[in-house]
């Protein structure tokens, strides 16, 4: 069997992944939301969902919320409810795409009053990382346009920065900005941020605090990702990562599942670039569980992340370079190819056990009847989703 | 000002497109679908609304119905409403994807329940179109799997020629079965039908009245969709077109909005291939109008329609086809480009004032009041939309 | 350590994939072709080059050839030295896209004796066939047009079809033609056969000897190969594979090499589907070692399809099957991840020693000094390529 | 008939679009290169046929070189050559694809002495500029590699940027380097510059003379061009377009053939954010004429730069902007549809007969016998082709 070193044991000891509160949610696709007996009716029924993927993995010790799907009255309430689950509360996501105001745009829209309501919103959300602990505030900017000449995309692009501008000026000096790129949809004709390169020079022009989100699945077909990743680590730019997978479009499956290869090359470059086990490049998910259980989902999740990366640390890096350095193609690609062909698994739930977690966390979530409990336990109320 | 030859008037006279009830009504992405004042409550108010498309185009005679979202208790008076109203009822289209139980497919489930519920849904709406007079069964099969490994997919296409034989065996004498493809959404893995290739090795296995509907915005990035439509004609195999326009997946924009110049390629094959002003290919549109008025927008679908037609008829076939057989490549491009940068409007709207029309539809619609009174009328009730 | 089962072994025993001869000459991109020292001059040395993998592999059996770059004056005197080296002359490809009279196509141009010659191509690859004894002559049909209007694509479908019946007309008893899709290049607006559905119709016209040959590199971006492959065993049409990867376009690089998961995918439907272990589906390599060395990049080829197919064996089809009727993604996704995570490679190693061959074989082929010597005998005469 | 404003008419009369000699020359795919009679032997051949596209559209007044294709012993003597014949040279542009000590990159390779020979390269190309009074040193780094694993792609990056500095520092007062991105080709898994925010973070760091060159082929299928295009006007960075256009990958057709409407939303981009009539931005074509004529391909590809031109200062920016404003989609769209559709080549031909040019340059120049002048003239020798 595989051993995985000391080393490589301690690298993975380092792992932490967040969870976003809306994976235990229902979502679905334009066409149809199904629902799941036990789906969470509100944020305190999120985070307990959230805490089981931390009690069986030790990979995810914080949740992220999303504003104003995750709204409480009293954060720091919620903020003990999670940490006596064993999780504390993690980024905090804005949202400018679900108003009737914003039809046209939030941070970018013509009207002032909109774009006022739009900063304020995350103002709102900077006052919440406040009393949640959070660090960083993301914002996916879902604004764009549907048709050629609607919007003047460049005055667009100018009014992002102002707005910007505002929120950043109100980052306090442990908080971070993130900005999340993405390639198309909701809107089908232009997107205000839908690159890297867009996302970069917007919170380069904001300042040190301001950094880019890279969702594995919001790219053009074929983009080489690991390519961006080393690009944004190599500017000190890579804020956090939303991980998950897809074949066609933003699909957001389980993260590994589409292309497990990707995953472990994206690692890869994590690691080569100086941003694994780096408290300033966050991991965190970013999934819809459609068709799936939602904790075993996250729960496999987590576990593809961290069996890759014990791929990914096990590249014999020094056989590498010098297969790299000699042009020797087929030998540099077999170096590579070595590690992510070795099977981690058996050595993962050694390791696991030795932790004092079960070495099969699926099976052992699945041993425990917290699906049955909360089915049965969780009746009436709204299921929580995403409000669309 | 170019003229339009009275051939060609003749063959535009033909024209007739389609409407899709579910276009009048509210549509979105899975992140927001936005209501508009007016919007439909029911079948009747929605086929009111396209009456108005039909009133001011006079290319727009009919009205798809999509069961169970326009099911009504009485479709001969649905039909009576329809006919006052001056149009008629057209295609039937089936849903399963929207009930629990089709989660993991419907015609292609693995449950023999499931695939009899199914199954008899479609009975049902071959019922439904012995009432509305419909001739064609329209089947989107919007069935698949996310994730590798999760179904049989040669099963499922075997349960799906199965099922597709005990409706077929239901069709009448005049009406056809058309079996839709697409790529992918709502699934992300595998789709069943996700490609002309497998909806016409179905329906060739079903009989003469099982056609393939090409839905112009189902297919893959770069895919030449004029040849599909050539391909189609000659096998005497497509039964319709769902018209639309996408820069990136199934963004459903208004026909001729992303792409005009595909749109000219493609009618240019369907008149090339005797499919134009031959009632065996109809002309249908399958839209969102997510962020622009839905009435105007199925105005501006069908002049765009009507404007390429007219477009692609002007091409000089004769000089075309000397420049082919000749190798001339640039000659026989710039026949086809003199075609498409003629401006046909002028002579289009003349022709409309001649037989009684508006030169100007969207402007003579607008001038109606008709949006702000059903506004003002369509108070309370539930605003139509896809019951996602 | 992994163990395979005998019943996978013997499975695994049965595997053949044919090598492309000019995958030991010289290619490149339109921008470079880069030659290297030992590069085979002509058809004989080539044959040796291939005889090395299958010397250190026993997976290759045959070598296909490509008219006219293959052409010798004695084909016999060629197939005996193939037998002396240990292969058969497989394949037997045809060129329609290097005459200055295929400009604007072979079997589709519009003149009539441009046909004829391309038809007489064919006939006298057929002769060549009688002479090999190949069973398979594959038409790579590398015709199109590059602007709209420049073909009248409907009418070069039709003349297609009529070549091909007139080459088919002569393919004997014990013969076989595969034609081959692409999806585009070297033509950049339309393709004669550009995608599985058109091959299929082609044909299917023509009979029972004639299939589908599926390349992995001919498929637009986002398309579900498995989900071809497993229609075409289901029609009984799938003649042959063309096995290479690609990132972006038809990229040709060694197989495996770019997305090792959707291999396993291919050839688990390969399996489910009864074409694995079916003489009626060949498997063929066609790539191009642009960068690295042409005969290990060979090498690394069949071992990672060989690997493949040992994890696709592996499948636990009866559990796969019982978590796809019961609705279980997850479980249902883990059966066939389980096998793809799985490394076979060291179960794979020791059977080779089994069996007398070096547990490594791009070790064992390294240490032979084979590339040296060739470097060092190969002097003078002109390298062989794609004669572009 | 439309009438084009002297205001109009005044901004096209600054319109100057460079040819590239290479286009003069052969080119093709992997697969093939077509010659035709008449063919350029040598630069002053090419830039004779380039002279004859100014002479009958006045569009063309510059000729980029490629060295080493272009190499001369005098370039005062090309020099005067080109403006004997009414045109000046301009663009030069490096090439690091076509030496076999750049297999494994240049100004990226881990061989400082290959490094050294590329920055010298490109050294040579800026002391030729000197003498041909070139203001742009263009490159396009076709570097990458074709395996993961085979580079390490951030150290590469970091190389390119220090050769960058080096090739900077010898950047005259007034000449300016450009970097051209591509998403891919001639490499297949990772491309050193590969998107507009890769080559921006180069050459900003480089410094005030460094800037991004936009070519309209490079980009992943769906990117939106135009918005690169507002992006990098807004940055102050877009240095040069490369003209051509594509279905799938680089396919380098005629500019405006294969999406006129995207040409059109382009040129829009340029003028809304002060691109045009701007020599900081200088417009190139890059194409091939694989199949059609070559001048007659060139005259057609600034033809329809013009023409598109034309529409674009057509839109009536001031109902665009009242339209966007106000939230009315379709109106907006309906403004921007206008101008497209608006058959401005009435105009334009009178407007070039007011300038003592032929109404319709392609009918002039078939004319006026040069193609087959040429054929008969240039006898023997060696076509000039990319070398390949």
């Amino acid at each position: 069997m595989t051993t995985l070193s000391t080393d490589i044991l301690a690298e993975l000891e380092k792992q932490a992944i967040e969870l976003p509160s809306w994976a235990f949610g229902n979502s679905g696709t334009r066409f149809k939301v199904y629902g799941t007996p036990g789906t969470p009716r509100d944020p305190f029924e999120k985070i307990a969902d959230a805490a089981q993927v931390q009690k069986y993995t030790k990979l995810a010790p914080s949740v992220a919320l999303h504003i104003p799907w995750d709204k409480v009255s009293d954060y720091s309430e919620l903020r003990r409810f999670a940490q006596d689950h064993g999780v504390e509360l993690g980024t905090i996501n804005s949202n400018t795409f679900q108003d009737d105001d914003y039809k046209f745009g939030a941070l970018t829209n013509e009207d002032p009053a909109v774009r006022r309501k739009a900063i304020d919103h995350h103002l709102e959300c900077i006052e919440i990382m406040n009393q949640t602990g959070s660090r960083d505030l993301k914002i996916w900017l879902a604004e764009g346009s549907n048709y050629p000449g609607q919007a003047d995309i460049r005055g667009r692009q100018d009014r992002l920065q102002e707005s910007l501008q505002e929120i950043y000026a109100h980052i306090g000096d442990d908080q971070r900005l993130v900005l999340e790129y993405k390639f198309f949809e909701p809107s089908f004709y232009h997107t205000d941020v839908p690159d890297w390169g867009t996302s970069y020079v917007q919170v380069a022009a904001l300042g040190d605090k301001a950094l880019v989100c890279l969702d594995t699945g919001h790219h053009a077909p074929g983009t080489n990702i690991e390519f961006i990743v080393m690009q944004l680590l190599r500017l000190g730019k890579l804020g956090s990562f939303d991980f998950n997978s897809r074949f066609y479009a933003d699909d957001d499956l389980i993260v590994g599942a589409a292309d497990p290869f990707q995953l472990f090359r994206i690692i890869y470059e994590v690691i080569r670039g100086g941003g694994y086990g780096n408290p300033d490049v966050a991991f965190m998910l970013d999934q819809c569980h459609n068709v799936e259980d939602k904790i075993p989902g996250q729960i496999r999740s987590v576990l593809n992340v961290q069996e890759m990366t014990a791929r990914a640390l096990l590249v014999d890096t020094a056989a590498l370079s010098i297969a790299q350095k000699s042009g020797d193609v087929l030998a540099a690609n077999a170096v590579f190819m070595d590690a992510f062909y070795t099977d981690v698994r058996p050595a993962l739930a050694e390791w696991r056990e030795s932790r004092g977690l079960a070495g099969d966390p699926m099976a052992a979530f699945a041993a425990s009847g917290y699906l049955a409990t909360i089915a049965e336990e969780r009746v009436g109320g709204t299921q929580a989703g995403w409000g669309a």
